[in-house]
């Protein structure tokens, strides 16, 4: 039976994910040497980190890359991908901000524009054979480009360590600072960073302190609370601490206040896409704060049944974007779902910030369905106590009926 | 049109739900004067504190009851209503642990039975007119005791004002030591405490030092953090730090704990059933540590598919208790499901309590689907890398069919 | 207590749901004589049927109305409601088209529409007390006109029976051609007739051909099937039989097709929102065919995670409908969640009416993810059977995971 | 990199899940040369017809098998897999009632058996490797028996048509009676009938005569109605037409009803698990009228709530069982919330067969929430119509709300 293998001499231009790590280094000469083609890197800044970025044209020159690209999505990530997932309140297994899973589809996105651009006819990425983003990228190609080849190396390699991947540079003179050994599996962006492998790998083992790249232990975080602001509309945060500032801006501001303060660590067992699980540590400082910050507004806004719908739109989002599936109808329905139910999530909040917490303390909004007055007791002008006897009978006359039905059953 | 209103001449003997406060404490004699009959009062010991119970049988019959029943219900509540409830995972609106919500079932039930025992025509309740515990019992007596009346005498009289109840029992020699200000309305069981009112009616405000009747200010706990153990089976907790305990006890040492390091504070506006939102602040202390305990212990456990149903039920859940819809073919029915998917959940944990913070550490579980095996690199006997490849194929495929179609139709 | 009840000195116009039938015709002097205030009639064209429009302005004058407004909404309520509806699928508790549910939040608006032009202070509505109509009359007035009082004459009157009703018209010599005795219940527009009452009272009963007020019955239907066409854009039906028609249009013609046929009849019994059961007999012709020509274009266009999801919408937004919760946020943010998915939505369908039954029997759609090439045998270009094995192998991997440690732990 | 191909040294002894047909003919010799291994056939009798079953020990020894085992399965089948799934209410994308799904689990389970009793290391199937069964099959194979290897031909071998499994066979002196053309590809058990390819693969042709394999065309099916009676307890089928008969004599009882008035037939085009869509016709003669049946019978008891969260588990199950879980801790959840449910689903229908239509005309239960007395008008003891008003009051409150704070915000 005819596999759908690739016909490698058909291909002469790939466009490789990079990230100047060892994986992406070793990807650029193995691509040439095994499909005898041309390879472009392609870097997306999604706020890994300056550290990351320094040089890397130069490296994935050096690599065998007849040209790099790099583009800024920063922003682009924040407003028109992370924004709308936090409008759903999706929060995989509930508990994970899906920090990984956001920056996939936009990197992917972003990839293939530079395909088309450059004329490419393959499409290649690092990920490896276990995990989730494997899918995450190539559910995007397949939505976007389903005409350009996929080309998973770690699928199809016989590199199997560190040590080898290090020996396969070294042989063909590529220079690589990447050390022997790494202990820990870390991906990072502007929303978050993820910690895997280690002492980790064992459930029974709590995190240590390596485990943590960004923040503060909430041991050692500051004695004394500190209090943020923040303003949201349309269900978006648009002003921190009193200042106007854009998607990306108000991440990095909040960013800062957590790390600070410890806040948006977890320590979590999920479920991966490809049907086993692992453990992580994810730190996610700003978006901790802005999630609770959304809401906290919703709770003045949502009546009884939207917050149900939204509730329910939140777990369902948290598993297609962490599943890839951003590119599909099913993604768009639900956003479009949940942007209409956040027309009115328009508020203020302030946010204690203390070892390791956030709470949101206070809060207000135009759109609260909260009244003072009607909430408490005396007369007022829309609710009448005496209302409540109907509504009580007619909502439980269900129960009345069956109730009724069995005592004349057992006479 | 004819009301159903009840015929004041057929009550005889009327069961009140009794706590001994002011609002019960007027309508023992008020129901006397107003429907001519014999009141029984009803105290249900669901662990809202030794204090409240003192004397009360006494108080009960200074009142002008004929008899006061004590049923202590401590036990069954956490066991079998509690514990269930808290397998769905259910957080009323992604927060609240349903304290008061999950009390009200058991105690209308005993109410009822202590109505049958006594023979009793009518059932009584002090809830306000404004409330979601209204619901919560006559939902429960419409399933329960359909035949029996049900009367609120909150729903009745023109007392508006603690001043006019306090007069009503003096004009009447009835002794009573409630204070004529009660800056906040409280409820409190073994589960949680809530306070309402006070400073908290205006969402702006932050909650005050007064606010929190339990748990310690997170900033005054411990500078040290403490550990402790839970050990889980079918999704019940059954022994904490080594030691075998009841429900109740487990229960109750938790708290001790959850206390001590301000664990389980939340300060939310909540959707009341009855169409207004109201504004609390809940303390459950152990109840947190416990509803930590058992999220992990699922993480190792439940599937990806199962995980994402657990959750969906769990909203569902926390809206059906929340409603008093406990009585109902439905909450049996999703009670089912649930208690099905918690087979396997076990497992033990360590639990990390330190300012205000409870967070598991450590987690393992003989059901564990989590194998440091498969998930991490190199070869394995139950996953091939190259599977992968098969997997995304098919799972994207809709996608690739719908954009080469997409592709086609540009031409 | 205070109760919220009018004031009734304060309502000096008052605008009526007016059909002409006996109970708004009773309506208008009644509300004259206890609110001693002008009563506007407005009557909704839903398509009820020219027979209940002739002379109904005269008839509303003669009835005491100072001032008739007739509003033509049948193209609008086929448009804006009712294909909106239809896009999510919604068949209430299985069965119902939703016919009588979806024509109440367009003459509510349309009322109040009328009620700000006269500067009327208060709305009324015919609706009895135990039904589903006064819920969804008064939730639209809620959101749309929260600052006037609704009346609700048979919640408020003491007639009993259409008896009484003729001698309060015949006592102040109002003309009325409305019989004594009047079987079944009936309410019709353009989308549906339902028939309550007489012999379907007993579910034991079969309906008889009384029941049934527009359609042939299946059994005297042509023995001769008869095929239509019908193309369908973005979720909505745009042309039938190679004619261009307006959504109103459209169900006109299908309408006349189904009823020759036989089609559209259900028998059902229903829970009302207002806790009780009822039984009806609902005739859709044109809906039904409409219906089925939808999904069928459906299901070229959806893939698998769209369809399950536009079935749980289908569920849910049959309830809103029904519940009258047009007018909410949530109901909005269903419907842009359907909207979306039927953006793809376009085709053409053949539908056979045969002796009760509409069945598809070809569909076609530019849209279309089925693929002959695809589904069949044979070498392709998108699909490698040896792709299935890698599928397989991990959508089935925390299965095989499970079980293989329930062997390793039963050893 | 390591695959996890079968070692085909290590297989001794497979049993195969035998029809008789061309395929699994070819299988065994083939298997026997490939893995040189014995084979052991399997035969499942699930009611697919006598005539597939005469004579096939014999075929299959013929064809090289050591033994042949036949299982009656058709009790099991219809008591443990499909009684149980009608009471979820499942049709798969709204119309399918899964025939073919729900005969792999049973079918996979005793093949698991015998190939634990005859000491067997791998199981194999005749699925292709575009389809659903493999993976249904595969599926309960990961759950029952990890530790077996699976083999599966059709993803492996070269054969691509019946003209080269016909020369195979020719090849080797095997008799076999296939034909050389087979225009439709069928599945059969005592549920349904499933008929795909030929004329079918063009969704623009309507299917022919020679689609449908079971039933009358109902345009030539009597012209006299026919009445069957159905009596239904805890939601499963307990007697028909007065007899009690087991749930495999119902189903043979009324599939023979079915099939004379031409009852059951969809023609749909569905979404396959494995990324494609397929179109087929299928018949479920008794089937259908069961599911009429029962969804009656629910009609008469299941509250509102319970009603749409049936409505939801129906949509949920319909994707499980057709995806091929059914041995998954998901499914049992699902199953015991459904099994719940069903607990006051007893009464009795009677249902006309006419023309292709099978239409419940009288429906009663002793758990009956329909009250003749409760509907209808006039004064009753379980309803006072002015509840309704302060039902509605409550129920549109936050719309109410909602609309006020507008209109204050727009002055």
């Amino acid at each position: 039976m005819a596999k759908l293998s690739v016909d490698k001499a058909s291909i002469n231009k790939v466009v490789v994910a990079y990230s100047g790590g060892l994986d992406t280094s070793v990807i650029i000469p193995w691509l040439k040497e095994n499909y005898d083609c041309e390879v472009v890197a392609f870097v997306a800044d999604v706020g890994q980190g300056e550290e990351e970025l320094v040089g890397i044209e130069e490296k994935a020159i050096a690599s065998g890359a007849s040209e790099c690209y790099i583009a800024d999505l920063k922003e682009e990530m924040v407003a028109d991908y992370i924004y709308p997932t936090l409008k759903t309140g999706a929060l995989y297994e509930g508990k994970y901000l899906l920090g990984t899973s956001m920056a996939r589809p936009i990197i992917a996105k972003a990839q293939v524009e530079v395909a088309r651009k450059v004329g490419a006819d393959a499409l290649c990425h690092g990920c490896t054979g276990k995990g989730n983003d494997q899918v995450r990228f190539e559910g995007a190609f397949a939505a976007l480009a389903p005409d350009l080849h996929v080309i998973a190396p770690w699928r199809e390699w016989d590199l199997v360590s560190r040590e080898e991947c290090l020996d396969y540079l070294a042989e063909r003179n590529i220079p690589c600072t990447a050390s022997l050994t790494k202990i820990y599996s870390r991906d990072a962006n502007a929303w978050h960073i993820s910690t895997e492998g280690g002492v980790l790998e064992d459930t029974w083992n709590a995190p240590n302190d390596d485990c943590w790249a960004w923040t503060v232990d909430p041991e050692q975080a500051p004695n004394e609370a500190e209090y943020v602001s923040v303003k949201v509309e349309k269900g978006a945060v648009v002003a921190v601490d009193g200042n106007e500032l854009s998607p990306y801006q108000s991440l990095v501001y909040l960013n800062e206040k957590g790390i600070k303060h410890g806040v948006g660590r977890i320590d979590i067992v999920e479920n991966r896409l490809v049907g086993m699980k692992s453990r992580g540590c994810y730190e996610t400082p700003g978006g901790t704060i802005m999630m609770e910050a959304l809401r906290a507004v919703e709770q003045l806004v949502l009546d009884k049944a939207s917050f149900e719908f939204r509730e329910e739109l939140g777990v369902k989002a948290s598993h297609l974007v962490y599943d890839g599936r951003w590119f599909t109808p099913l993604c768009k329905s639900l956003l479009a779902a949940t942007e209409e139910l956040a027309q009115d999530v328009n508020g203020e909040v302030v946010i204690k910030l203390y070892k390791g917490q956030a709470t949101v303390t206070q809060k207000r909004s135009d759109n609260s369905l909260y009244s003072e007055e009607f909430a408490t007791f005396g007369d007022d002008t829309v609710y009448d106590q005496s209302h409540a006897g109907g509504f009580i009978r007619l909502y439980s006359l269900a129960s009345r009926i069956r109730a009724l039905n069995e005592a004349k059953k057992s006479k």
